[in-house]
C-alpha cells in the first residue's frame, strides 16, 4: 500500500518542520499521519529509517523539478540558468524543504549511516550538474575545467544563498539571489 | 568565574560534538565540565542559552582568526585569499566548529530566537567580507558591485564548500577545494 507509505513521509515532513529532528517522536508521527503506531513501525522500523525517507522524499520532489527544468531549453546557458533559478525558487516556496535538510544535517553530524546517505545525494546533485557544465565545455561555451569540481562550487554557492535566505528571509529578496548565482557562475565558467 | 563559564562552554562543545543538539542534556554538560547542576544552572538558564553560548564561542574563534589573518598582508586579493584559506582551514582542524554550526541549525529552525540570533552572526560575517570587497572596488582592483552582496555571495560559496567536506571528507580535499574557491572568487569579482 504505497499510498499510506507516502501518507507517513509527508506527515513526518510536517512534523519536522513543526517540532525538529530533536522533538521528532513516532507516536507524534503517527497521529498525524492518522494511522495506528502498529501501521507505523510495519513501514518504518524507527526514527532513522522515517528521517531517511523523508529527506528521500523532498530530494526527489527537487530532482524531478530539475530534470523538468533542463528540457526547457537547447542551450546550456539557458539550461543552467533555469536549473539555479528552479533550485533557489524551489527552496523558496517549500520552506519545508530547507528545514528537513537542515535537521537531517543535524541529526547526522554524530550518525554514520544518515552521513553516508546525505554523502550519495550530494554526489549524485555534484554529477547531475557537473554533466551539465561538460555539455557547455564541449561545445566550446565554457573554458576548460573539471566538470564535477564545477558542479561541487555551483552547488556550493546555491547551497550557501539558500542557507542565507532561509536563516534570514530579509537578507536577499529571491529576485536578487537568482541575479547573483546566475551572475557568479557565469563568471565562474566564462572562457 | 569566567574561566568556569568557559570550562562549561568547551565541555557543551565536546556534548555536542558526541551526542548532537538532540542528545544534549543539562546533567551529561555538567559531567563533562565536572561542575554540579546547580553550578551550571547559575551559569546558563537551560538549554538554548548554553547552545547560544557554544555558537558565540565557536563563531568568536573564527572571527579571532580571520581578523589576524586580513593583518597578513597589505594587498586587497591576498588578503582575500588569506581569508578564503583561513575560513576552509579552520572548519577542517575544528570539525567541532562545523558540528556545532549544523547543530544549531537544526534547534533553531523550529525556535525564533535561536534563528534572530543566527542571523545577527551571519549579517556580521558578510558585512566582514564586503568591507574588504569595498577595498578592492575603491582601489579599481575589482569590478564596481555591491560589496555586502558580493560578501554574501563569497560567504555563501565557503560556507557550501565547507558544508561539502563536512557531510563527505573524499569530495575536495583543502587544497583543491581552497584552489577552487580563490578561483571562483577572483574570476566573480574581476573588472
Amino acid at each position: 500500500m504505497p499510498l499510506r507509505r507516502e501518507q507517513i513521509v509527508q506527515a513526518t515532513i510536517r512534523c519536522l518542520a513543526r517540532d525538529g529532528a530533536s522533538g521528532l517522536r513516532m507516536k507524534s508521527v503517527a497521529r498525524e499521519a492518522g494511522v495506528s503506531q502498529g501501521i507505523l513501525h510495519y513501514y518504518f522500523e524507527n526514527k532513522r529509517a522515517i528521517l531517511i525517507a523523508a529527506l528521500e522524499a523532498v530530494a526527489a520532489d527537487l530532482n524531478r523539478r530539475l530534470e523538468k527544468l533542463l528540457k526547457t531549453s537547447d542551450d546550456v546557458p539557458d539550461r543552467l540558468r533555469a536549473v539555479l533559478r528552479g533550485y533557489l525558487q524551489f527552496a523558496d516556496e517549500n520552506r519545508v524543504f530547507w528545514i528537513v535538510f537542515v535537521e537531517f544535517w543535524g541529526e547526522m553530524m554524530h550518525d554514520p549511516e544518515l552521513l553516508r546517505f546525505n554523502a550519495v545525494l550530494y554526489r549524485r546533485f555534484r554529477r547531475a550538474l557537473g554533466t551539465l557544465v561538460a555539455q557547455g565545455v564541449r561545445r566550446r561555451l565554457f573554458r576548460d575545467i573539471d566538470p564535477e569540481e564545477a558542479g561541487g562550487a555551483i552547488l556550493a554557492l546555491v547551497d550557501g544563498v539558500s542557507l542565507q535566505r532561509t536563516f534570514d528571509p530579509t537578507a536577499l529578496t529571491l529576485r536578487r539571489a537568482t541575479r547573483v548565482c546566475e551572475d557568479a557562475v557565469l563568471r565562474y565558467l566564462a572562457r
